[in-house]
């Protein structure tokens, strides 16, 4: 799809919205990755300055630290808490999976399925959000591509996060780089099922950037190092959350 | 290797052990598995168990938790804390990874690595041994017959934990089963680096079972449903200590 | 789903069949697996037993032999052979992997994704498809349910073949222990894509399966030791194809 | 280890084997990946460059064409043809999965196990050599340090070849990158099976780089691009063997 038509096609959806007043509450997802800056302490600072943005701004911001820093983040700060990967597996002998009771204990809300650097197999990505969806838990399938994004929407997940694969920690936002894949992926999810959230990753650091994801039709972002690796990480969200 | 010939050499070694004064203090590792008897809380009652055992005793017993349980029973209990897995990398883009700081901040002392249920590559092994060693933490890598415990030594960890998979969760302790696998992986680790100890796993419940595998030259054993299912925990642990 | 309402679909499903005189035409495709009696010349011997009965019945027979004996299989017997497994990865620095030009060289018209014995990621199938579609040869996703069938019907193959993993090598055919989950997969994939055939999998050996699954909505099936194991694999293929 | 520490470690490896007189065949393995130049008939006409050259230099050369490509490369050309991959399992529900019968059937004499791009847990390492070993084939076992060097020794494998993965497909030679992997390697190995002889693989192309692997202790050497994409590979392996 040619850069005209994707604006074309975002101007449209941006009228529908505006229009229809359907709501639009934009959400923010930080992942903390394994970055230094996102481990232990360093992840209740980060959780600590997405909850001040998201007070004064209004916008809803989460954050996935590393598992192991769930239960103390979930118990440090005041906002939702994301795990960074879950097994679908249910209890028993599985030394080492991520259990789904075992995190919402440790006080997450809901977790990311098959992340680009820690994917699942077909039946675990299914088995993984049948799980979340059971205990009242968020979902957040990351895919690759317009036809993965499409799949996982089969799932009936809370959210699916495009991320392409390149883009990933390279700084080129993918509301630049590649707006098609945003609003077709867009498209194809809601024929699927209208019910699925469409968040953009890579790339992603930006007011302008979040702002150009919204008006591609995304209802928000899946972020890391942009955030977690800035000088200041408030001021960042704060940049981030300045145009919308 | 036949039953007697494994059992004179039980019996050799048992002597050796007690002529040279060998320090041969007992290790017991508790995996709390997805249990649900060993999730969130019930991963500090099993901690607090291994505790009051481990003092009355004088037995060292340690507990893998589930990994987002890690920070809450470390800092609820006093008791050596593992991780149920590891990763090698470093920090960076790994989201859903296991990242030795991260275990380390939330109050783990050590991890397994490569449980029969979450097996690594060679190269992950190698790795999640090295970060260990980095960080000063210790290392029980698991194997499923000689030759792989004696590659295991190799990477100089702490303990490897010799488990035949036909034997997880069997009740059939591998002492019993297949002593000749023990004292094997015994004379095999001793040959590699004398200064790697050998737990024995897969089917220990009982204080009979401890017994035969330090008689089979074993420091200890890793252990799981046994105790993590028993009515009584800290009566189970009671009874496995019993013999030594 | 109950049995009753199960049959009741069946039976409406095959009527319209009936009726519109829609092109039914059937699809066997036979695995060998990994198994001896599979294994380089028992290949080839299979795939004349296919070529036997598909001649005489009219039945399209294709047979899915191990990677190193498709050469061997497609150069030697005229029926259409398949890839047990492929990779979607282009040429390269692949080592080890299964690359869309080396299978189809060797003579194989497409290949099984994702088999429940080889299970890949979501963005691992979604390349395979696209693969096998780039160079026009025939695509069949295995499944695990129906919600894993609906999506992988997204990427567009020739055929989902669904196998409920308890139910392989189990000599129960799915059409009789679940016969819901093939009329619900049937269901969700037509309206997903309805260019995309359902095979029925696990369990199937005699003709009454074969029967059973075509009432259910199936195109066909996916099976193996019944026929691979069997005495004599041409007298266990035309049972199969004697109620059709 | 200092260049210079190694540069005379080499020297003293090679007067060694000079004196002792060991018999130091060399032997040179050509890994065709999924490279388009090495896949389907363009594998045959590359073994044919291998035969020629090992004819006329004395020199053993095999070659590892695509898993699908063996029946093929070692029905038309008189070498010794290596699978590049296998698992382990023997026979029975592994779709997918490599047997070791129908690579040897198909015509391997060999294989490697656990290359980078296909690496294998610790367990199914083991089992891969050991069912080489069963068969009477050639098992060449793939590294990335020198303590992954040493634990595959204890399989005894009749090779391991270390190839730093940051080195693999860089045109930079391991043997000039880093000799002390080489050197140390090749210790590391004699402590633990004097019978398992060492392949250096990663950016060797030319005929100093064999020289120079040999020179370092190595009996040989694996590689790819350097001849696979070569303009004329005859030539580009009369050069390899141009100094030994």
């Amino acid at each position: 799809m040619s850069t005209e038509t994707a604006e074309l096609i975002n101007y449209h959806f941006f009228l529908s919205i505006i229009q229809t007043g359907e709501n639009m509450s934009v959400f923010i997802l930080l992942n903390c990755k394994t970055y230094d800056e996102g481990t232990g302490p360093n992840a209740v600072k980060l959780a600590e300055a997405c909850r001040t943005v998201a007070e004064s701004s209004g916008v809803e911001i989460a954050i996935a630290p590393q598992i192991p820093d769930i239960f103390r983040t979930a118990n440090a700060i005041d906002i939702p808490v994301y795990s960074q990967h879950i097994d679908g597996a249910g209890p028993g002998s599985k030394t080492g999976h991520i259990y789904v009771k075992s995190i919402k204990d440790a006080g997450a809300v809901g977790s990311l399925i098959n992340h680009s650097e820690r994917r699942l197999t077909l039946a675990d990505i299914e088995a993984a959000a049948a799980v979340l969806k059971t205990n009242k838990m968020k979902s957040v399938i990351c895919t690759n591509n317009v036809a993965t994004t499409a799949a996982a929407a089969v799932f009936a997940p809370d959210y699916v996060a495009i991320e392409p694969p390149e883009l990933i920690g390279s700084g080129i936002p993918v509301s630049k780089a590649d707006p098609g894949v945003v609003t077709d992926s867009v498209e194809a999810v809601k024929k699927i099922n209208p019910n699925v959230k469409v968040l953009c990753g890579a790339g992603i650091s930006k007011g302008e950037d979040l702002k150009a994801a919204i008006e591609l039709g995304a209802q928000g972002v899946l972020l890391a190092s942009g955030i977690v690796k800035a000088k200041d990480p408030t001021d960042a969200l704060y940049d981030l959350v300045s145009l919308i």
